[in-house]
């Protein structure tokens, strides 16, 4: 199966970049729960492309049209499914992607996987403008998990070489993530968003692309969420994350950070805080022990690869003449995907909570 | 849910350090496939402690016995069911860790999770015991997966500071891979492996422990497997590696070392081998683009944080008292779990591969 | 989880009688099938209303759009979606619905089970009108299923007291099903057809309806299709079967009949046939042992409750006022489901043996 | 998948009737349940063979062994899992019935879906010996459910062509399902046992066997729960139920004879109750309306086959000779499967409820 997921609730994507609409179907929300559909609007306009010089150009309305499972402001109860026309797709003929793989891309894997068959312009179901479904589903999902405490923000980690100031796994706080989840390319510190800016227009000059990590943290979530084996929180947000498109690795609390480390350094202190409750000095553990939550701040990171359409000139196979051939890709693209790519693993985030609060 | 995974097979995994028995039942395998029991005795073993000074001294037969599933050699088609009997369980007293959670390991959560009902004998449902069920269930898909050319093996790509030489991703073989799949403490590069004796050696003789990160190569899996979003190669192998106790991390390909690439870089340009089949020249894919396998060898990471169970003294809270307390943990532990874990994680890519190919 | 069903393929459905639109996603379908749309059209003109006066006078176009997933006549692989707009929904005030729950509707239900929050409009998520997504997917499916020899008919069993001729169990034919499969209010014997009009017409003329027994059957599924206990070919169509509004029984092979008979009668004897072939002389067993299937024709009926609408006067209650009230229903019914739930009935047949096929 | 069922807790059943034992496991049961294994026990003794004539003679003693999932009396919130081991096995050879399929039986079937690889022994993996670990899981289900004041129970509605009194939908009360519920052979009418006692040894001296019907229903389950489309009531216990070996028809409330009735009588009317709860007069639903529970007693039938084991000579097929062949089974057999597959019933009715209202 490819395009569903969840447990408690069930999340169903669909489209492809140029056809009729791309859409999403989320069943088994709570009912009566208010949806500020402005708010929704704002993480939509984060993914959205045409900000600036670190995406591509392209415009795109994103207005979700909502066509049922919501009504007089509230959440029906019943499916909740909304669509997105796709109006700025450029005609043209996307013909020469059927022979001419591009490297980095699904289009070959795609082609042996469905016979041919498979939508090619624009990536079809490959297209990271799916992602835009994800958003919707995650701006809905926040909102609910906001009435019940939890707050969820993201940054950009590190774009190329250029490292952000990291969360502070303890103390990382509500009011500080409510500070970046508005944002267009969130970043904490102010210096290192110039220099990834700098670092995205050399690339884009370059006709190249680069890549990042994006942290993201949720605080708010009870002690007690999650689940052994299969069914921790590692397990089902991993799932999830998976789902974007560029993601090469996902990590909890301090990562794979935890190989240099000893049991001595790396094991949380517990200790009781002033109101009684139960918390660690540290929080190697990024919120999360035996697959279920301490209480603690969960924080996780995804790396986001260079995004692979490129200007400059690459080495792929001819599949009708079967023999090597050079590629060029022209058009519009992103020089880098990370600033875009926030508002994503934060959605993703959202939903994983809400199956797991659910 | 915790404890059952899969979709086109099932798992179903219970049982506790010192209950009667852990078992492992596994629906929709193949019929009429010949399992060599043999076989999977050699992968429980490279799984089970008392190996050497590397490993807890704890002795566990690991013998698993079939219920089901299994006649004359062959699966039956039916669910095959097997448990392994609980022998070198020391009777002692655990009420302790009900009122001093343990740092690192599930006991709070636990508590919260399950009310307070949870068996916190030995880790309970949360022991890395389970995983000899896992190893048993990969056992026997490997097997399976072998008649149709599919071969996996793993190492000790870092133990604390040591790195062990990586695969080549391009390159790596079937082998190679059978060189590594039946050795404990698989390691490519031989003074790698004495370094990490060495790193495992001093935080033992420490009282303490050390993390690490393993290498999974799959070679043989064919182009064209998998899906897009959710049923990506990526998502399938994740939600069952993070099943294993102390994973922090998985990635794929060049993983996390995406972030500093360009896509000029990233990219892997297509070729046509010899062979006429279409391959790639570099591998920084893991052999997935876009959730499908492009046809070369599938790599992934995976980050193990250092055993929490550690003889030194540590910083905990007395639930009863509501206050801190100190807490020292007495019994046998692994310095590292690295070794053991090598096979289960080969275990899980075996388990995740069967399902994917069903 | 209300309203996404099936394992190797993902049916998701959405809508509700006056939302936007109704819509549905079919995941993991075969990609390269060739789907014949005005062959689809044929299926959502059977089910929709305002046939005849076995009907309700309601026009709805039921026209759907497909947004994803087909290209260039065939699937692609990626979910096919497809919405059909409500155009034909008088605006009028459906607050009273809140207040006094229609019997045998589920307004009652729908509101505890949504805080009061369900969109009542129509009937909402519950109306049959969803029943045009299931047609539209199973009219996909039987498409691809036809490819490979699998033919799929139903009739009107009975009605009211009413009886056609059953299928014979053994020997029903593609021939037979094809002149069923295309008709509006399919009966296999003329003169009950003309008696089931008459009982029809005798309810609408009372303000009443009738119910009925809708008889199913398909050919062509090869032998050893099912499993046993959970994944049976019984548990699968039951699943979905019961999706369909209304039905509150179904039956496989001699199905209820069982109760009276010897284990001497109900045993189908196997022989082979010319072809050597395995056969039964009998086929109490539907075409189906041990939940799976024989070869033989799978045989089902489904008991269809008389339409809950009707325009005599009944007994309700008044949830405001916390009252019992009485209460008459206006507007336009259908005096009986049973013409066009017919090829509803179809449509779950083909999906359901569209996910134990694929 | 064959063995595995459920969304909020999962249930895996594996083993045959002559391997080394068969097993249940029952994942996310709520933690802190206590379980009165002596309630259990008397479940188990309700099914098993032995008890008179109207069963086969084999006698088994079916003594569940915990091997997880409880301790100290209560669940411990991981999975719980049971095995029985199978001790009354006599040893014969089984390789005719690979030759000789059993009419009836799911030997044909099984050997086409299984590659001639499954464990025919006894009926391995279909037999009616593994509805002892619904019973089982049904027995722990139960207990948890009667603390949330829900309370199940079934009676034998027919035997052959004998009736028993139905329940009164709307009047039966948690007093008479408990009155019911421990009993072997539960009947309400005294003189009705008598004949079907009679009905059924009339069948075994004629070496033959007899179907029926057994009726069940759930009192205390509150309004509201359920879902439409898919997740409705009917969809859920429909999908365990026919995981039952011999059901050939699942109805609920007024089941198939809902055809015959007019709308204005099959509505249930509301009214209010004297402790102003809403009900309904009639119970026509079952206590199901769109899927979702009205709070009146939920109501169903299923229809069990005659036992395809009979002693008198029958018509089959010599699968290696292929051709023709008269069969005679051998062996102790039960005359009618009614009697014990009564807590089968229940059982599965509390697995059901447990699942949907976790």
């Amino acid at each position: 199966m490819s395009s569903t997921w969840g447990n408690n609730i069930r999340l169903s994507i669909f489209g492809g970049s140029h056809t009729g609409a791309i859409g999403v179907v989320l069943d088994n929300l709570p009912p009566k729960e208010k949806i500020d559909l402005d708010a929704v609007r704002v993480q939509m306009a984060r993914r959205a492309p045409g900000r600036d010089k670190t995406a591509t150009t392209r415009l795109e309305a994103d207005a979700p049209q909502i066509l049922s499972g919501f009504l007089d402001g509230v959440t029906t109860g019943a499916p909740l499914a909304a669509i997105i026309e796709n109006t700025n797709t450029r005609s043209k003929d996307y013909s020469d992607l059927k022979i001419h793989p591009r490297p980095g891309h699904a289009d070959y894997t795609a082609a042996i996987r469905y016979q041919g068959a498979n939508d090619i312009r624009g990536g079809g179901h490959f297209s990271g403008r799916l992602t835009a479904c994800l958003v919707f589903a995650g701006a809905v999902c926040r909102q609910i998990l906001a009435r019940r405490g939890v707050t969820i923000g993201a940054h950009a980690y590190a774009v190329g070489g250029v490292a952000d100031t990291p969360f502070d796994p303890v103390s990382v706080s509500a009011a500080e993530l409510n500070a970046l989840n508005t944002r267009f390319f969130a970043v904490r510190d102010a210096a290192a968003e110039a220099k990834m800016r700098a670092e995205i227009e050399r690339a884009r000059l370059a006709a190249d692309s680069v890549g990042g990590v994006i942290e993201c943290a949720a605080v708010g979530v009870p002690a007690g969420v999650g689940s052994p084996m299969f069914g921790g929180i590692e397990n089902v947000f991993a799932s999830i994350l998976y789902g974007i498109p560029a993601v090469k690795g996902v990590e909890f609390g301090a990562g794979f950070g935890v190989a240099a480390m000893r049991g001595s350094e790396n094991n949380d202190p517990f200790y009781y805080d002033a109101d009684g409750t139960v918390r660690t000095r540290t929080n190697h553990a990024g919120g999360i022990l035996g697959g279920i939550t301490t209480g603690m701040p969960i924080v996780f990171r995804i790396a986001m690869k260079p995004t692979p359409s490129i200007g400059v000139e690459q080495q792929t196979v001819d599949l009708e003449a079967k023999r090597d051939a050079p590629l060029t890709i022209h058009g519009r693209h992103d020089p880098c995907i990370v600033p875009r790519a926030i508002p994503v693993a934060e959605a993703c985030a959202a939903i994983a909570l809400m199956d797991l609060l659910r």
